[in-house]
């Protein structure tokens, strides 16, 4: 069971309000997916995270196949059961982190082949190959091999790069439908086309042409410019089926998922809030929180007076600065508690703002907040 | 407000039943006490300890005192509030710590000289600062200033030492009586005296002399033989007044708090439980259990059948071990929410063994599940 349901459409700009309902839950969306990349959110328990509102997170194919690898948690019955998560999970199909973290050895018709990290050994993921991974890994919502080039490609390359994800979007189309019945997961497809207008809106057209549940927009989180990527965006989006669900893969900031939800972006996942946490990066209503500065050494007010979270009902900005140089685990996890709270707490304000028809002023208070971050 | 009440003496062994009355909250003895080193357990949270059944902890004053400063917790009130922990914290006077873990200057009448091992600055430690940084933190039982000589020290430095103990000891009663009506801690003593049976027995009879509401036994952590450790303490425990909380610093294993409990010990701190835990060690009523292990690879069981933590109950032995070989900082806090609950679940079932006169019974099974874990 997979239904996206548009509740509500801003009548100034494209921001949408939605509801996708899965055997495993309800989703509202706009939604954050926190990223689970190994089977957990980094230092975060299940509880906590149901806690804070998550209805769906994000898990990576790539870290998963490789280690402990998909046989095993489809033999312990499942990502949900092996990491303690009854909601739905989203996972990628490998080929981001393919790109981005492997040694990628070469790309071909039949897919990507690359060296692992973890023990160096040689892999090829093919379209049919990470259908089925994620099968293993009982996906609710799998996503197709596409390739990611870098954003500075040719013309040219780009152009062959959009033709092979289709390619390849049509064998893992295949490969989904072979079980389709026997799936609780959705399938959905991905735009590509780089950084050309007409490559994405040709791109974006062939794509829905598979008539798919869902559309990610993948290749914006590569760091182009900010202006560059967000036409990129508008004009995706601009081609997708609106009675679809569009998520917008790996981006980014809250300021971010402002411009892109305006442009009609229902999804996002993105590492920033758990890694910045780790590194003492707080996001608060009043702006980013460097816990590591001297100024908070004895400063005995909560990250965020206007917080709600554990981390602020409970801690002074000195006490985590302390566990921070200390290197104490608990640092990790409070910080990281704090900005995923944040993060589904703007989410909902933000649903709020549009179910109140006051998005564009919403959008602007936050923007002047978090200019500069990145 | 401090009160130790024997509730009960074992028949056949030294064991006791008791219960510390303090102005934070009650203690069931005998207690384990995790040790919350640098202001956190690591990697637990506070709820977590107390629905574990934690009733009191201990932190480290040398590590406190270094950073972020017994000024600094005092300033932000206290090492409770800083900490978000409301319960009883016993402190240590730091000694131990400088003896193994800085690198040592001087022992001197006045004190110890020592670098820091966070920024190589010089401190010394006296009787009197050590009661004045514990007073700062707040601490609810103080340890005096001792020394801690290796095990295998000549007669004549173990007389020497225990006799510097002593006058260390009278020092610190002398700087803590300055404020004794605005405290709300106590002070214990700590006997010494090496491995030699007329020092330990000397030292003790000194140290109760100045009639402090509790006595800890140190110097027994050293990796000594087991045997002459045992002879020690025993010499130690007949000395020491009955009506009197006896505190075994240090150790151990639940085989050693078995053996020190017989001989009639009521407190303990280690922090085995907790490094073993971050190191994949899981201790459990079956014995030990070595998560990195290759056979628990695809393992769908709990770390222990007979557990009923929150690990156990939510995640298999290869979901733990994936964790682990995976560097997940969830996998130290999943195992050391185990590791400790086994701990407060053992000293549990151990005090219920003395109060249904079955402890010997009780010690001989465990003594054999973990034979070999040192």
């Amino acid at each position: 069971m997979f239904r996206f349901e548009l509740l509500k459409k801003d009548g100034k700009s494209g921001a949408r309000l939605g509801r996708i309902h899965t055997s495993r839950g309800t989703i509202e969306t706009p939604v954050f997916m926190p990223v689970g990349t190994q089977g957990t959110v980094k230092s975060i328990l299940t509880e906590e995270l149901l806690d804070m509102g998550a209805e769906i997170i994000l898990a990576n194919t790539f870290h998963l196949y490789l280690r402990p690898g998909d046989d095993l948690i489809r033999d312990l019955g499942g990502l949900h059961s092996f990491m303690h998560w009854e909601k739905p999970i989203l996972t990628d199909s490998g080929g981001f982190q393919v790109f981005s973290l492997a040694s990628l050895n070469k790309i071909t018709e039949q897919g990507v082949e690359f060296k692992s990290p973890v023990d160096g050994s040689t892999h090829l993921l093919t379209p049919e190959k990470v259908i089925q991974i994620q099968r293993n890994l009982g996906s609710d919502i799998m996503m197709p091999l596409d390739e990611c080039p870098p954003p500075d490609v040719t013309r040219e390359y780009a152009e062959k790069s959009t033709e092979l994800t289709l390619r390849w979007l049509e064998r893992c189309v295949a490969e989904y439908k072979k079980k389709e019945g026997e799936e609780k997961g959705v399938l959905f497809g991905i735009v590509q086309g780089g950084f050309f207008e007409d490559l994405r809106q040709k791109s974006a057209e062939r794509t829905i042409a598979f008539d798919l549940p869902g559309y990610s927009i993948g290749g914006l989180s590569v760091g182009e410019e900010k202006s560059k990527t967000y036409e990129m965006l508008e004009i995706s989006c601009s081609v997708l089926p609106e009675d679809r669900p569009r998520y917008l893969m790996g981006v980014g900031t809250p300021g971010d998922f402002l411009m892109a939800v305006a442009r009609g972006v229902d999804m996002f996942d993105c590492v920033l809030p758990t890694r910045n946490a780790r590194n003492g990066t707080l996001l608060t209503n009043e702006g980013i929180l460097r816990i590591r500065n001297a100024e908070y050494r004895n400063d005995p007010n909560p990250a965020s007076g206007s917080c709600g979270c554990y981390t602020c009902r409970h801690y002074s900005r000195a006490y985590l600065r302390h566990l921070y140089y200390a290197k104490e685990i608990l640092s990790s996890h409070l910080n990281t508690i704090h900005n995923l709270f944040f993060m589904f707490d703007f989410m909902r304000r933000l649903r709020k703002a549009i179910e109140e028809d006051r998005f564009g002023e919403f959008a602007s208070d936050v923007q002047s907040t978090y200019s500069g971050y990145e």
